[in-house]
């Protein structure tokens, strides 16, 4: 690792000229490494991006495209054991590592492997077929998506450095579209060595990526009307740049992914010796405990029938009393720290809050965990023990407008299938729900209430428990974001997000002319 | 027409307690009614939409709502004669009317046909097919879209008041959603008079349309993340809601259609002997004078490859010398008036600063024009003259972003293809191009060089003239909208405007819970 986190700019690696601000390590506090303090000349960064990295990449064709992101991803898999090391420094465990970095890459697999199956040798993207609009057939009207021809500005957040990278980088690289990514700073070192080895790879068109590792005042200032701005984070950042007056002015598109109130039902028909309570609370413990709950779409709100809240917490603690929490490196380590202390701060003053509508079940958010590993340092590292809270009134305000962003999650009673949709409504909008249930039509109740808040609802029950990819994964196959407090936007279902880097035209004329359209002159 | 517009809400007309402002006839200033001028309460507006309108649409199906939309379109149809009356007093002439009135009628055909044919009889639409996510097919995932449980609010410009409204209205009530439609004041009469035939039809159910003839403070602070807004109006009006704190805050979902500086060229191929010479001077006239040029559509950038521009000046002109100005009830009337004396001052302004970088070919903005019928008053009707400019220079900026929203266009020299995507892409995001070409493969050229700066691009040639829609239709199977300053949003395109009032869940489980799902219990 450098003294200072360089960018990569027009082509090459940018050290900043300034002392910058130290990062630590999640664990220990032990510094690692600098990021500058001070912004960037922006301008020059986004005008390479569009006059070098794009033509670059509408060059390729989609297939060519895709090709790279499958080769990059081969190059970028025989890393993953030196990028998971630099990954533990973050807080997360070995098995937190892959969902950031093998997740990550997995991402490049499945939009080469889309990409090349079903998109066309072109740039030129037909979206659905030809219609006539007379009775002649001379005249009608077909739709074509096409690269916009901009810069896809994309602003992460710190929880996952690589996967929150290449889950925006691929489908825009796949569109035809160049990327200027910035991390977040706490974790930005871990992206930045990914950045190190994609450009090492030496597949990527020049100006097809670039990094700024730097503060971002004046970024946006330069977004002009074919970029994009994706923006993963907390919904007041959202909000702040959704309304950003450059932002507007500017007509660039705009999507937001924001942390929300992701709910988890037991489904009334689950007992205690049906396969389903297992797996329900094993999920539930999983998410608390993974990435330190620092997921987005990690479970807030744990629905449970009103009789069987006391099984499941029995349950749930049994479990939670067998979590070592410790340093990442340690294999026995269950759980890892949070990003830093500043995150266990905001975790603590949350918590504190949705105690006054909820009991503790399990865990002090100011005392060193039940099971915490011999010579870690509680007071350097950001550690915090896993909290399971416990509601007793399903209608305080708090448990559905107070998101904890670590490992804390509440248990909430229910009656009714209706009331059940009511509360998770209240959440105004989320990522991810889950449903453990052997009742297919309570299933599917609760899924079409829930489905307009949501951008996601799994099911799981004895049969799928096995294949299942779990409540808090954003599958790359599978659409990610949701509406309202999960910030309106939506990434990844597959080639679905290709489309938010393409212009949707329809073209109209005659039959001829039309297909020279869409046969795809570059 | 009553004394004063009311409102219908909560089920019912609610006449305003306030004088209000007077409402006058476009061609004589003539007082037709007035409007209020106070806003009303919004909150038990929007709530009616939420408790009682979504609901009922959501008791019907796609099919059911589709069989709705079609028989709404008979039972309008047979009024068009008494709405063409009316739109008579908006300054559009009978011809205009069609563009207004049939249009948006046809509208409701073709959204109830697409819908009936194309959509399930449920609540559920699926969106692409089952993926296994394991190799033992127990567990993946499939996409549907389902309503959300919000309002439509949708804010409409003045210069189609009925179009603008049955091209929002359609989509969301085909999707279950309910409207609640804001005409713009100067013309909300003829909207207000084909509300109450969609009322006394009887074929809506309660809470599915309401009108607010008011003024609109305090109704977008109404707004909660189930909502929708879309406008229609200037970049400047699209901005200020964007931005509002109040829509920021809902997470309600937002979409804007603005006016846009579109472009229509003519082919480096066509002589004047060509029948595409006729072709395009004929389009560019009539986007010119139909609906006096008030139509978010119409060229204002006529493209012409620089050695025909004397040609096309010739052409234009001798067809604007026939085209008589005048009240819009009398047959002989070519072209109406602008909506009023505001729009009249905001267009002469706006020719002014355009004549600064171009050449008047045609027409006077402060004077009667040529060809004026008899008995009509210049001073007190909102006339103006056809407006034809010449720009020599095609680089300057005012051509590129002056928009007059009136009878104006201006012919521009270009020298290559390669400048004409350049000079097309300065107009920073249109609604509308389109090219005049036998030329497919210069056709194809310009139009995926232009395809990320427009929603729709028309070809024309002689084979397809016969048919084609012209330059300026928004028909409602093509995409209606554009990027940057047309706005960002995107309207009709047939069935794709039904998703925007939808909300696209993926839903993981086993394939038999998914069924259970798509299956759609309501």
């Amino acid at each position: 690792m450098t003294d200072i986190l360089s960018s990569y700019l027009g082509g090459q690696w940018v050290a900043p000229t300034d002392e910058g601000t130290v990062l630590v390590d999640a664990a220990t506090g032990e510094p690692i490494t600098r990021i500058s303090a001070q912004p960037l000349d922006y301008a020059p960064v986004l005008d390479y991006a569009r006059t070098v990295g794009g033509p670059a990449l509408r060059e390729l064709t989609f297939t060519g495209r895709a090709a790279i992101l499958k080769q990059l991803g081969k190059y970028l898999s025989e890393r993953i054991p030196a990028f998971t090391e630099v990954s533990l420094r973050t807080g997360a465990t070995r098995r937190d590592a892959m969902v950031d970095v093998d997740g990550g890459i997995n991402a490049l697999f499945v939009y080469g492997s889309k990409g090349g199956r079903q998109l066309p040798d072109s740039n030129v993207l037909p979206d659905g077929d030809f219609e006539a609009l007379g009775k002649g057939g001379t005249f009608g009207v077909a739709h074509i998506l096409t690269p916009r021809t901009g810069a896809a500005v994309q602003i992460n957040a710190f929880n996952f450095p690589v996967w929150g990278m290449l889950e925006k980088f691929a489908p825009a690289f796949l569109a035809g579209v160049p990327s200027v990514v910035k991390p977040a700073s706490a974790t930005a070192y871990l992206t930045e060595t990914v950045v190190r080895a994609m450009v090492e790879s030496g597949l990527l068109p020049d100006g097809a990526l670039q990094l700024v590792c730097a503060r971002p005042d004046g970024l946006v200032e330069q977004l002009t009307a074919q970029d994009s701005l994706a923006v993963t984070g907390s919904y007041q950042t959202a909000a702040t740049l959704r309304t950003h007056p450059a932002v507007v002015a500017s007509g660039a598109r705009f999507t937001a992914e924001a942390d929300s109130l992701n709910s988890s039902v037991l489904g009334p028909d689950v007992s205690v010796d049906d396969p389903e309570f297992e797996v329900y609370v094993k999920g539930l413990v999983t998410e608390m405990t993974q990435k330190a709950g620092q997921k987005c779409t990690a479970i807030r709100r744990a629905f449970v029938p009103a009789a069987m809240v006391d099984a499941v917490a029995d349950a749930a603690v049994a479990r939670l009393q067998k979590v070592t929490v410790g340093p990442p490196a340690d294999e026995t380590s269950r759980m890892g720290a949070l990003a830093n202390q500043r995150q266990r701060a905001d975790v603590r003053e949350a918590v504190a809050r949705l105690q006054k509508a909820a009991d503790t079940v399990f865990g002090d958010p100011e005392s060193v965990p039940a099971n915490f590993a011999a010579g870690a340092d509680f007071a350097a590292g950001a550690f915090l023990s896993p909290i399971l809270l416990r509601a007793t009134d399903p209608n305080r305000e708090e448990l559905h407008e107070i998101e904890a962003f670590g490992p804390v999650a509440t248990l909430i009673p229910y009656q009714s299938a209706e009331q059940l949709a009511a509360l998770i409504a209240r959440g105004n909008g989320s990522l991810a729900a889950s449903l453990v249930t052997h009742d297919d039509a309570f299933a599917a109740q609760v899924v079409l209430a829930a489905a307009p808040w949501h951008g996601r609802i799994l099911v799981v029950n004895r049969d799928s428990a096995g294949e299942s990819t779990g409540h808090g994964a954003a599958v790359a196959q599978a659409v990610h974001g949701g509406p309202g407090r999960a910030g309106g936007g939506e990434e990844l279902g597959g080639l679905r997000a290709v489309e938010h880097y393409l212009q949707r035209t329809a073209v109209q004329g005659g039959p001829d002319v039309i297909a020279a359209v869409v046969g795809g002159a570059q």
